[in-house]
């Protein structure tokens, strides 16, 4: 990749000028901010690191004169290249944007810039007994501004919703540098157009988000496992679907398959030889959990079911989740190249998607791992492959089109909680038709006039 | 009014020839659309009866050349004047485009024509022991294609969330006649744009929807109610923070203030003489229904509650839902004439907009009655007055701007679930600030570029 043109020299005043320490220009700030968590890598020009939304509405303003792209920033977890300035220009982040400024328990919601990592507000709600549902495996350390951007989701949105259903209100810089105000500390709208969720999900290229009233659910008292081996795949879908048609609905509902198992026993995990295992996770009031798991586990109960434990304290919970996470870093000891894709289908077609991947393993000779939000239909897709090795690489690279073309054929989406950034935006136009294209770049413009706001992002180029 | 101009004569003769008998402009059937709920009236040129998208798509694209407007109708129940044809044009009725297409038990979803009636859906979930979430107070009458147009809700919204929370895909033709699909049969999504959520409650402004993927719940097993009667209007508001404050969500959370009671009363209900009442509904399985109602009954108890009882089984239950049903046509009892909004607060500010509320109707000598959906801070404020009594008429729409008024500095907002319509676009700008509504315009200009869906409604005139 050619290094990206420098700035214009009256932008470069006019940015120093008003940012102060805040405006960077050096090879070291700017390799800091170059990557994200998809290992891309692009150089930006500069970085800007505003303090407050004036500050942010001027360096739009600025930029949007020289027609000088800027690529919004929070804590660079993007696993899609979104926040990679793929076209050089100014890297804007978000950390010292990082205040709470508001915790209205009585209103079930949290007032808040957008360079908060999630881990710390989840911390200062804690002594108000509340939580923001959005909890992506990054939590400790991504930003709710790259959580909005993206529109997170995590094992708790099969019950909770993801971060679009948990936000009430956004203040953003448009790409004309005005500011705009939609929603607010209320949860049921019906006056003018739903900007709100519109921006959330829309990876930095509509407007850039200066504050977001978030909604908050009550944690609740109790919560507890279930573990659940079936025969294959199959059967353990057939229960994902038992389970998300009957009243009670868990507050996680996690898939595993036959690979992913195979990995948890190598890293000493004490788990069976089974075809698949779902987590599923409870919660509610003391009183009412048990009746809660009862109905959880029969639901689990059917054709195909092993073995099934129930575990209600805190070690035994643990354990069960701990397995759970250890398992995307575990996926490098089989290969340390991984294509981590997260992609949709309806609930019903988990077993054809699972099949599918099997099948596409087999034909590819590369192992696919896969496992995830199965009650929303939102499987982790790992492909793992040797980069060093030309042949596998190129195999690798060849399956993922198969992976998203099946979830496609499935009535399902490209991603369900990663977003599509670089990675994914070739692929768009198997996703949705060009009339439908036409109208999102037509969306985009409204907000952005000048397309200064992520370019080459989500959105393929136009024909 | 005058009479809005008639249509050009090619375009006339080119949609008579595609539609037959689907379209009319004989006076009956141009009198009989010229109306909704709002009791405004003014007449189109021709009525489009289409039987399919492609029937819509043929419609719009021969408008858009004309530059004729076109406003979508579902059922015609809107309270705003949204469904008015203001400025001329052709009315575009739903009413043949009302096919139940799918309902996916196993993925929880149904796909479904505008023109279904809320009531027909639900009927036709039942055997598959599903529903759909909003419950406007008119779903025996109303559409769906309605319900998407002003994000209508009802009192399930509070747990279940309202229209748009409740949608999970849609297929819709924009201003310039193409057809656009977004979203599918899927719960979690991050790809692309999410037109989906921007276009329900944009009240036929930015596309016709002919196509909605619609998100299913199960039906709880057993359902029960309690009744509870407060000092006065802050001891029930401050029960309603408690309620939401504690991880059990109620169903339905009503909130009726002093003179709704008495109005009940007057009509033969057996109410005591309170100051407030709630009506607390749980839902939930048979085993953990008594632990439901325990953790909402003492949420409901504390300072100001004067009495409570439960209302387990149906009759009982019915009882209790007949009385919050009777209240709106109970209203015209008071005064023929009814300014009935639905404005928005945060919860915390219930006690306030009550308290406001009293004192505007001290002020103007109105009877104002309030009730309504106090779990999402959704208060229904009707102000009632004598339309042949000029001053009462000039006082009561002079008391509606302070209304609106007040649930804004409350941080609150103009509308929960009727929408804006013509009612009132012209406070949008109190609502929302010049940057923020062009931005609005700039997005309705995307999808509508020659402004011929439903002119003059949602959104003001630009300055």
């Amino acid at each position: 990749m050619p290094s990206p043109p420098s700035l214009p020299a009256p932008l470069m005043h006019e940015l120093a000028a008003l940012l102060g320490a805040g405006w960077r220009t050096d090879a070291a700030a700017c390799e800091a901010l170059a990557s994200d968590d998809s290992r891309r890598h692009a150089l930006p020009a500069a970085v800007a690191l505003p303090q407050d939304r004036a500050q942010v509405q001027a360096i739009v303003r600025a930029c949007r004169r020289h027609r000088v792209p800027i690529v919004a920033r929070g804590a660079g977890t993007a696993t899609t290249g979104a926040a990679v300035p793929a076209a050089g220009g100014v890297v804007l982040s978000f950390t010292r944007m990082n205040r709470i400024l508001a915790i209205r328990a009585d209103d079930r919601c949290a007032v808040v810039e957008p360079g908060v990592l999630n881990a710390e507000l989840q911390q200062a709600l804690q002594p108000h007994g509340l939580f923001w549902p959005p909890d992506p495996s990054s939590f400790e350390t991504c930003s709710i501004g790259g959580n909005l951007a993206t529109n997170a989701g995590g094992p708790r949105a099969v019950k909770y919703g993801a971060t679009r259903d948990n936000v009430l209100g956004l203040v953003a810089v448009t790409g004309a540098g005005a500011l705009i105000h939609v929603g607010g500390a209320y949860t049921k709208c019906s006056s003018g157009y739903d900007l709100t969720r519109l921006l959330i999900g829309s990876e930095g290229t509509l407007a850039l988000i200066v504050e977001a009233t978030l909604k908050l659910a009550p944690c609740p008292q109790a919560q507890a496992g279930l573990r659940a081996f079936y025969r294959d795949a199959s059967a353990a879908a057939a229960a994902v679907s038992r389970l998300m048609a009957q009243p009670v609905v868990p507050a996680m509902l996690e898939f595993l398959d036959r690979r992913s198992l195979e990995l948890l026993r190598q890293n000493g995990s004490e788990v069976p030889d089974a075809g698949a295992m779902l987590l599923i996770e409870a919660d509610g009031s003391h009183e009412a959990l048990p009746d809660i798991l009862a109905a959880l586990g029969a639901a689990a109960d059917g054709d195909g079911l092993l073995d099934m434990d129930v575990a209600t304290d805190g070690t035994a919970r643990d354990r069960l989740w701990a397995a759970r996470r250890a398992l995307s870093p575990a996926l490098r000891s089989i290969a340390p190249g991984k294509i981590n894709e997260d992609v949709v289908v309806p609930v019903s077609q988990i077993p054809a998607l699972v099949a599918g991947v099997e099948a596409l393993a087999e034909e590819f000779a590369l192992p696919i791992v896969s496992f995830g939000h199965a009650g929303n239909g939102n499987l982790h897709v790992n492909i793992l492959y040797h980069p060093d090795d030309a042949d596998e690489t190129a195999r690798a690279q060849a399956a993922l089109p198969r992976i998203f073309g099946l979830a496609l054929a499935l009535g399902g989406a490209l991603s369900g909680e990663h977003g599509i950034g670089l990675s994914k935006r070739d692929f768009m136009t198997c996703a949705f038709d060009p009339a439908t294209l036409a109208t999102m770049r037509a969306v985009k413009a409204a907000f952005d006039p000048d397309g200064i706001f992520n370019p080459g992002k989500l959105l393929p180029d136009s024909a």
